[in-house]
C-alpha cells in the first residue's frame, strides 16, 4: 500500500471502512463491526510512518493483534476520532500534502472537520487504490479463500441433503449456521427461500414449510479470518418439472461459455457480454445486471463482472459467477460458486464436491 | 419525524444509515446491511412527500415491505444514488432549503456530490433529531424489544445451565444460535469467553476448552423485526472463589443504587455518577466509561448512561445496565440487562428468570 501511494503522488493514505482497516492492520476491532458510532481508522504516510486509531475500549485487543505497533485510542464521549486523526496527519508530515481517503465511506461530518483542521491539505478517494490492491491476493490469501469456500460448499452440501417436507426453511438455516459455526465461522449471512420465497433476490428465511415441488434456494455469505464465501444451490423437493430443468440448464449453459474464458488477460466485460448473449439466445434475460464478483475481504469487491468495468483478469484475482433467474411471484433459480485465476486459466474454489450443474433433487 | 422537522424549521430530512432508514421505512433493506457500496436512502419533505431510494436488486422487496409508496431505484453501476437524491429534493422543492442528513453517516463523497447540485440548500446534522425521536419508543416498540429480550434470556439461561467442563466457547455459541434461530432471531452477535478469555471486552469465541474455575462471560445481542437485545451473563465453572464473589458483589450492590433511581426526571449523568460512587466506595473502578445505553434498531443508541450526556429519563426509554469490571489476563465480571422506564419507576425487560445476582455456577 505505501509503494501505490507513492507511485500516487499521496503523502498518506487513511482507511475507515471495515474491509480496508482489516486489510491494512490485519485484524478486525469487533466492534468496528456492530456500532456506527465508533470509528476505526489506519493512516499509513511516508517511508515508516502507520498507527491505528480505535475506541478506547478496544485499545487492549488492538495492541495486542494490530499489524501497527502505533495504537492511539480515543474517548468516545468526549474525543473526536477526526481530531486524533488529524493530529496523526501533522505528525506524519501530511499536513499540507495529498491525503488518499475513503472519500466512499468516511461521515461527511468528519471530511469537514479534518478539513478544518487541514486547511491546506488535499483531500482525494482511494476507492479504486485500494480495490486494485486488494483485488490481486496473495497465494496466503487465496488459501483462506479455498479454506471458507470449501467449508461453506460442505455445509451446504450436507444441509442440502437432509432437507425433507414439512421442515421449515429456519430449520434448514439451523443446520447450515451450526456447522458453518462449528468450522470456525462467525460472521455469516445466510438465506434459505423455498417455493415463492426462492424468487426474491435476497430473501428473509422463513418459518414456510417445504413443500413438494417447491424450488429452494439457499445462499451462504461465511467467513474465517476476515475472508468471504459466497455459494448459492437451487434445489427441488421431487423431481423437476421440464420447465424447471430446462431454466436451470440455460443459465448453466451460459456460465460454462464463461468459464472457457477464464485467463489472465480476459476483460470482465466481455465475460458478461458473451454471458448475456448465451442467455438471449436461449431465450432468457438474466435478472442481475452482473454475472459475478469479486470476493475477499468484501463479499462484493472488485472485479464485478459487468460491462461498465475496464478489469482484465489477472493470477489470483478471486470471484464468484452467479448466474441468476428470477421468476417473480413462482420461483428463483441461482448457481453460484467461487473461482481463482491462474497463471494460464482458472481453479474452481467451489463446486467440486458434487454435480450442482442440474437442479439439486432433495426429499 | 415531519413533526419534528417543521418544528425545527427544516424543509427535508433524510437518512442513509441502517438504523435511520429501516426505522423511517418500516424494514430493512436486505443489503443495506452487508454491502456498503449498496446505498439506501429515504427523504421525507414538507406534508407529504416521502421517498426510498434502494439498488435496483432490492426494488421488488421496498415495494412490497416499504412503508412508503414511491420507490425510486437506481443501477448499481451506472447511475449515482446522490443523483438521484438531488432529483427528489428538487421535486420536493427543497433545492434551496434547509436539508438535515446524516451528515455522521453519508459517506463524503455522496455529500460533496449533493452539494455540486444543490449550491443553494443548506445542509444540517439531523443525528440529535433522529436520536431523541428514537429514544422515546412506542408501546409496540416495547412490546418487541421486551419480546426479543426474553427470547435472548431464555436462551441464554438455557445454555448456560449445560455448560460442562471441556466443551469448547464454540461448543456454547452453537447452542445458542440455534436457539436464537429458531426463536426468529436472524442478526444477531454473540460472545463467549471462558478463563482469560472472560477479560477481554469484546473478545472472540475461541476453541478454547471450558475449564474448571473458568470465569465465563456470555454477551448475546439479538434481533427480532430490527429491535435488539443485549443481555450478559458471568458464571464460573464450580464453586467461585471468595475474590471471584466478592468482585460481582460489588458491581451488582452498585447497579442495585441506581435502580432505585430509575423513573422519569433522573438524569442519565446522575445515574452513572451514583454508579461510579458506589463502585469506587467499594474499592473498583468501572472498566468502562459508561453504565449503559439505549436499545432499539441498534445495540448501542441514546441514552447513554454516562456523565456528559444532558438527556433525562422519560417513559418509554429502553436502555441497559451493564456493570462490567475487568481483570486483564485474569478473568471479567459483566452482567447485562434490559429496562424500559415507566410512567413512575422501571421495568425489568430481562433479569427475570433467574438470579444474576450472584455468580452463576454452572459444570
Amino acid at each position: 500500500m505505501r509503494a501505490r501511494a507513492r507511485e500516487a503522488g499521496y503523502d498518506a493514505l487513511v482507511a475507515f471502512s471495515q474491509d480496508n482497516v482489516t486489510y491494512t492492520a490485519g485484524f478486525l476491532v469487533p466492534s468496528h463491526a456492530t456500532n456506527r458510532f465508533r470509528r476505526t481508522i489506519t493512516v499509513i504516510a511516508g517511508d515508516t510512518f502507520a498507527c491505528e486509531i480505535v475506541v478506547s475500549v478496544e485499545e487492549k485487543q488492538a495492541i495486542a493483534r494490530s499489524r501497527f505497533r502505533d495504537i492511539r485510542a480515543y474517548d468516545q464521549f468526549s474525543e473526536n476520532p477526526a481530531d486524533v486523526l488529524a493530529d496523526a496527519l501533522i505528525e506524519a508530515g501530511a499536513a499540507k500534502g495529498q491525503i488518499a481517503i475513503e472519500l466512499d465511506y468516511m461521515p461527511a461530518i468528519d471530511f469537514l472537520h479534518l478539513k478544518r483542521r487541514l486547511p491546506d491539505a488535499t483531500f482525494v478517494e482511494c476507492k479504486e487504490l485500494y480495490f486494485r490492491a486488494r483485488m490481486i491476493k496473495t497465494d496466503e490469501e487465496v488459501g483462506i479463500i479455498r479454506k471458507v469456500g470449501l467449508l461453506t460448499e460442505q455445509v451446504m452440501h450436507e444441509a442440502i441433503k437432509d432437507i425433507r417436507v414439512g421442515m421449515t426453511e429456519i430449520d434448514v438455516a439451523r443446520f447450515l449456521v451450526d456447522r458453518m459455526i462449528a468450522g470456525g465461522s462467525t460472521n455469516f449471512k445466510y438465506r434459505v427461500g423455498s417455493g415463492v420465497n426462492s424468487s426474491i433476490t435476497n430473501c428473509g428465511t422463513t418459518h414456510k414449510k417445504i413443500e413438494a415441488g417447491d424450488i429452494i434456494r439457499i445462499e451462504v455469505l461465511g467467513d474465517l479470518d476476515n475472508y468471504r464465501s459466497n455459494v448459492t444451490r437451487t434445489a427441488v423437493v421431487g423431481k423437476p418439472t421440464e420447465r424447471q430443468r430446462s431454466v436451470l440448464a440455460k443459465l448453466i449453459q451460459a456460465r460454462e461459455i464463461c468459464k472457457t474464458m477464464l485467463k489472465p488477460g480476459t476483460p470482465v466485460s466481455e465475460l458478461y457480454r458473451a454471458y448475456v448473449a448465451a442467455c438471449r439466445q436461449n431465450g432468457i434475460e438474466p435478472t442481475l445486471r452482473f454475472l459475478g464478483h469479486g470476493i475477499g475481504q468484501t463479499i462484493h469487491e472488485e472485479p464485478y463482472i459487468t460491462d461498465t468495468r475496464d478489469i482484465v483478469l489477472e493470477r489470483n484475482i478471486t470471484f464468484t459467477m452467479e448466474p441468476l433467474y428470477m421468476m417473480p411471484g413462482e420461483m428463483g433459480f441461482h448457481v453460484e460458486d467461487m473461482y481463482v485465476v491462474t497463471a494460464d486459466g482458472y481453479d474452481t474454489i467451489t463446486g467440486n464436491i458434487s454435480n450442482n450443474d442440474e437442479l439439486i433433487e432433495v426429499g
